[in-house]
């Protein structure tokens, strides 16, 4: 096990209409600017039930935060914050919404051109302090709720940032708030955390056995109740059992001590940017071909997976390598998500341009042990069209 | 899965000489108390590092912290934070030591008896502040590096208390500090950490499968790991993972939104009170006791526990159930520990003593579902003979 810190400070307040309890969660006197995304909230009643659930504190709403939150449009919510006075920032969404509010927290504190704030982990000096932030989660994906981490899009890139300042103060995890969700945005989210995981897990033996356990502990409960929970969107048992996965695949439990890959998601930032595919999607689609090619580096780990993920002990190593890339491409199949490129429309003339993009933006030496060049970053596209 | 909150603020510092770092850790202006038991931590120069790492400031110790500790010496430690002006408690220990600078913590700032502490939950009022504690952990068992309680023994019985105000500011976890310890205390700490999460786990089922599965990671781990530990004292790899382990069987992760036992537990309180027992050989006598004689209404989660993490799938529900109790005894026993209470010279004669102390202390309803009257703790103990 690599050495560690760990220290993550958020309340988690868990179940059935907890956001009865902003009262108690929220500061008195704060004046608090609601931030939120598209209609849904509003369309089906959150907003109304965290206005009342506040009772006569001051509030300040600002909505349109987009998915793959824009600087620009986050930047217009710092000026409100800064105009208005805001001592508390309420995220009511899923991802999107919470990044783009930690981004907000530490921008509004800056006083130098915010862009500086889009690297990976800011100075104290540029971001002093932040705003503090709670969050009602509308959407179990990201586990933005309960780390100190975003992802911002800017000139035609996806910027992640980490701070220890945006922990948000409090989440609230009711997963009756997302009943509602479309099939395919609960899709997306049981892919996101099960992607999660696997960045942290399916990389090289570290001797991290509470991690490995952990991982594979969330990876099972998501093979066992993601089709439920997609096909029976009020199963409030399904519901909740993927919502605390999310929370805990990128909470920092499972991250700790390991080695940690995310070469699929930096590969998969730039399908977002560049094709506007859905970043649940992008992972879909790398994953299993991030396997398939770094399969001798990744060995060890995969036959664990295998084992201990998909049952599979018998056979030739290969075969059981095979046949767990194989289910895992199945399983994001049968959520509904097409697991390639060219189903999205990308086809093999496009990938210049994918590759030219990671070199733009410095990922040219992703994975556990940076050797994912932007060769090797072609082979994975090419084995994912 | 129930409603929860969970909140954990503990900072966890882990590895190899990570103590080097309290001077990062502890305020630079504290005058610190050094709070620790017996010799060992002086013996192998655990005290000197520590006194070493922390530079010019104020510091005063004192140590003589008996296992169980002990409300009269915890008292005397109160008043040495009194008349010192001390803003910072360092525990250098095991659980013992970290449980009993949690009770001087709350103690040192209640102005009454502090007897009335001895609850399981303080009030506000009784206790409206706390000194902040820091813990360097010598004895990976207890768990109370990132939790809020403690147990304080006090006139002939034991006592839980629990305030969010003592979860330590952080924790320094270096598995190489324990590389001291007798055997007898890592075995300890394994069936501790071993009970810790089936008090949590083997209960009745209420659909929290990151829960379970974590718990069974946790014990498959153990398993693997416990008999490597106890033999190999500096096994790095072991032991780091027997020190995550015991973490996080006891710091809330497990035991979330999810019907918690601990019948063992209070029993055990009691032999270790009248008896002189270890706390954890307690726990080893009497946890096959528990599930033999609950067996129905534990049958479900006691099949799972067969299937999951002793691989027992086939033949009838009895025999499984049977199965996984004996290698679970099997298990404690080849740590080196003895599972009956005759072997520490307990006889049939003492249990009406045994039976009247847990009426006494209020523990005539146990379990998940209180159903553990004294009438069955009786059979439990017989059943323990």
């Amino acid at each position: 096990m690599y050495n560690f810190e760990f220290h993550n400070p958020t309340r988690i307040v868990f179940g059935k209409d907890r956001f009865k309890e902003l009262n108690r969660l929220v500061p008195d006197q704060a004046k608090v600017l609601i931030l939120y995304g598209g209609g849904s909230v509003k369309q089906f009643g959150t907003l109304d039930k965290v206005r009342q659930a506040l009772g006569d504190r001051r509030l300040v709403e600002f909505g349109g935060i987009e998915p793959n939150p824009r600087y620009s449009t986050l930047m217009r919510a710092v000026e409100v914050v800064r105009d208005e006075g805001i001592d508390f920032l309420l995220a009511v969404g899923g991802g999107s919404v919470m990044d783009g509010t930690k981004f907000i927290a530490l921008a509004a504190n800056y006083e130098g051109n915010a862009e500086d704030l889009l690297t990976s982990r800011p100075k104290p000096a540029q971001a002093p302090t932040a705003h503090p932030i709670g969050t009602v989660v509308t959407l179990p994906a990201t586990g933005s709720e309960m780390n100190s981490g975003g992802v911002i899009s800017h000139r035609g890139g996806k910027f992640v940032f980490f701070s220890p300042l945006v922990y948000p103060r409090f989440s609230i995890l009711d997963p009756t708030l997302t009943f509602t969700l479309p099939p395919t945005q609960v899709a997306n989210g049981v892919i996101d955390t099960f992607i999660h995981t696997v960045e942290q897990y399916v990389t090289v033996p570290a001797e991290a056995r509470f991690q490995d356990r952990t991982a594979e502990g969330i990876l099972r409960t998501l093979i066992e109740i993601g089709p439920t929970t997609v096909a029976n969107p009020t199963d409030y048992d399904a519901r909740a059992n993927l919502m605390w996965c999310a929370t805990n695949g990128l909470n920092g439990l499972i991250g700790v001590g390991v080695p940690q890959d995310w070469t699929t998601h930096m590969i998969g930032h730039e399908l977002t940017a560049l094709f506007g595919i859905d970043h649940a999607k992008t992972l879909a689609i790398l994953q299993p071909a991030v396997w398939t090619v770094r399969r001798e580096q990744k060995r060890a780990k995969l036959l664990q997976y295998a084992e201990r993920v998909w049952d599979l002990r018998e056979g030739a190593e290969d075969a059981r390598i095979d046949e767990a890339i194989a289910r895992t491409r199945s399983f994001f199949e049968a959520l509904g998500v097409a697991t390639r490129l060219q189903a999205y429309g990308v086809t093999a003339d496009r990938l210049d341009e994918i590759v030219r993009a990671l070199e733009e933006h410095g990922m040219t030496a992703l994975g556990e042990k940076r050797e994912v060049t932007p060769e090797v970053s072609r082979r994975i596209l090419e084995e994912a069209l």
